[in-house]
């Protein structure tokens, strides 16, 4: 079963946002065994529209459509599909119920605008909206579904999991997808690609290994389709134990995790915490552990010492050591992680601090210049790292790596 | 002049990554007059992409392709290239020095495969990559110019500044495009709409105005397009200075930044500085903060305080607060946040304490209690929020909240 994804809204064409929805909704409907086969972003034109909804029909029987729902001018999807479809419009109860609950609930006026977004094409079937005011549009045309929801991730998103799931589930008798992802830490994919060449060339057709590279860290996906699951299942599994095997302590996660996720895991099966001690990743790697469900039982928290005072006072580092050596020097970072395990208590730390830039770097420590301290159970590795000129890169290769040394510390004990 | 993306790679479509690189190619081609017609996310797959090539030939002049130049199997972008173009391959040397070059900086044997990167088909301008092994690829085929480009985010980037733009900008004349973005802050989208209707009526037809919603904030983007730069510049102007005298307080900044990022601009204006006490959203926003390149001109930084002990040792929160009122709570929020001004010594602070979820909700606190303190110069705003029930909304929302409050707060005095 194939699906495609379109995307409307001129804010996804000039950058202005960056589309997170479609990957949200390309993994759901993996999940119960739909394969994306396009992703689409077009403009907020009519005539471009509806070109992409016919090419999307010749490859596909769901097509999910996301923005362009909203009350203003610029908002044209929901006209066009009564065009595409050649209906006219009704005015639906249940969304209009919808629109003014919620405008009560703020105690706003009804607006004229507001009480239009209740008239929907007439062949569709509404999706209601519980968090705005955009009805969804369900449409069975010419044995294809089509799916128009609003661009606003939490009002797709629950829409998405609450009624259109549970409808593509009934509609269709759905195939089997199996996907099963290593998570390796600190070798190149083409060295992970030598190393299980065999077991690559031995994968049936209907198994596919792929390899998705992202600093530092590779993840092996293996990817497998058919009608019987069970089978499936234990060839995928038979495949990923020889994979374990081949790369033994490279494997940092045996699921499609994150790497601080897969760290947090180890610490709490042995009840260990961690702490943190951010200059320049500046709360980044405090956020990567907190944005998982469950982190306070390993996390304890962090100084964000963007500040010399607030690195003395958060985390005890001399102040004779911040004039000396400068807050980015091994002497510094040293200082943070010790502080950050002494004053927090933690059983292992991370301490960053380097130069983010694009401005701040000298000509002996230049814009990317990093050190990155870990420490826990005796045991501390401090190493100094030159990234690039780019400073989000900077900020994410430093956590990146302050995980991968964590992990290392971890594991080799 | 019209441009499409396309992005290759399985890995998009089943969701594992969520493609940033498009919004960023578009943000940049935009900004020299290039507009995007349409992103595609393709499937590994040679006639899906030949497919997608073809459809993206009739709509525009520059076809923009990332992904699947790795050295492993499932990468076919380069063959199928040679194929749509009807060419054999050559080896070019300055990719082959490239390579050899890079292996031999990581001590590193160079690998058959890697050899077969300087692979290219015969009808390519090699463009260098300063970051990685695959090399970029120029084509100029009938009229039409086809750049495909690493999917791995720096080494596209920095190809795209150092050598696509440059040579775009010497193959095409390029047409004028003007943005420009107000950021609004606590009036919804239908409602700005009603204000503006009458400015919005009078909008020649060459410049579109945009509503982007997004969680308590609305941008509003008038685009044009022109021949002569001055004259739309001057009209553009006259149209966001219309907008900005109707809708008063409400506009945050008057260019297209973050709210963050145009507070940081208003404290650094009158030398005045911020600290953070995070618990639930837990670095989050700080992140937000110290994202953008000169921060540390006025953020100090901050505790991201998971844990009982470190609200007391880094904040100064009465540990009889804690156990009477509990870390969520009018109480312990505005300990925090007096907490965060005195031992920091920042003009402002903000502090945030909730159950981001989805687990640690009670009958009294259910999961999205979120407290926010914002406070300075003698003035302080305390307020409870409920949010929803998924926790990565509730720290974008708790972060996005807690900055329209210190707006109003720094704005009203």
């Amino acid at each position: 079963m194939l699906a495609e994804i379109i995307t409307i809204g001129d804010e996804i064409l000039i950058g202005q946002i960056v589309d997170t929805n479609s990957a949200w909704m390309a993994r759901e409907l993996n999940a119960i065994g739909i394969r994306i086969k396009q992703i689409s972003s077009v403009s907020d034109d009519r005539e471009h529209i509806l070109k992409a909804l016919a090419e999307a029909k010749q490859r596909a029987d769901i097509i999910l459509i996301t923005g362009g729902l909203g009350p203003t001018k610029d908002d044209i999807t929901k006209k066009t599909l009564a065009d595409y479809f050649g209906v006219g419009f009704v005015e639906n109860q249940e969304a209009l119920d919808n629109v003014t609950r919620i405008f009560a609930k703020y105690n706003r006026p009804l607006l004229e605008v507001n009480r239009q977004q209740a008239q929907v094409p007439a062949n569709c079937e509404v999706l209601n909206n519980q968090n705005g005011t955009a009805p969804g549009m369900w449409f069975n045309h010419e044995g294809k579904i089509y799916v128009s929801m609003p661009g606003v991730p939490h009002e797709m998103m629950y829409m998405v999991e609450q009624q259109v799931i549970p409808k593509l589930k009934a509609t269709f008798k759905l195939p089997v997808i199996i996907h099963k992802t290593l998570l390796t830490v600190g070798e190149g994919e083409s060295f992970l690609a030598e190393r299980i060449a065999d077991i690559e060339d031995s994968l049936p057709p209907y198994i596919k290994l792929a390899y998705l590279p992202k600093l530092g860290q590779v993840r092996l996906r293996l990817s497998g389709y058919a009608d019987d699951e069970t089978t499936l299942q234990a060839e995928i599994d038979e495949f990923a134990t020889q994979l374990t095997q081949r790369l033994g302590s490279i494997i940092a996660a045996e699921e499609d995790i994150a790497l601080e996720k897969a760290i947090m895991n180890k610490l709490e099966q042995s009840g260990e915490t961690l702490s943190l001690a951010e200059s320049c990743t500046g709360g980044y790697l405090a956020h990567l552990f907190t944005q998982h469900a469950g982190s306070s039982a390993v996390f304890l928290g962090g100084a964000v010492s963007y500040a010399y005072s607030l690195k003395e006072s958060m985390l005890s580092v001399a102040h004779d050591t911040l004039t000396k050596y400068g807050a980015v020097s091994e002497e510094t970072a040293t200082e943070m992680v010790q502080g950050a395990l002494l004053n927090f208590k933690s059983t292992y730390a991370i301490a960053i601090t380097g130069i983010a830039g694009p401005g701040g770097g000298t000509d002996d420590k230049p814009v990317g210049t990093v050190w990155i301290g870990v420490a826990g159970k005796g045991k501390m590795v401090v190493k100094k790292f030159t990234f690039g000129n780019k400073r989000q890169q900077n900020i994410e290769r430093s956590a990146i790596t302050a995980l991968g040394m964590l992990n290392t510390l971890i594991s080799a004990e």
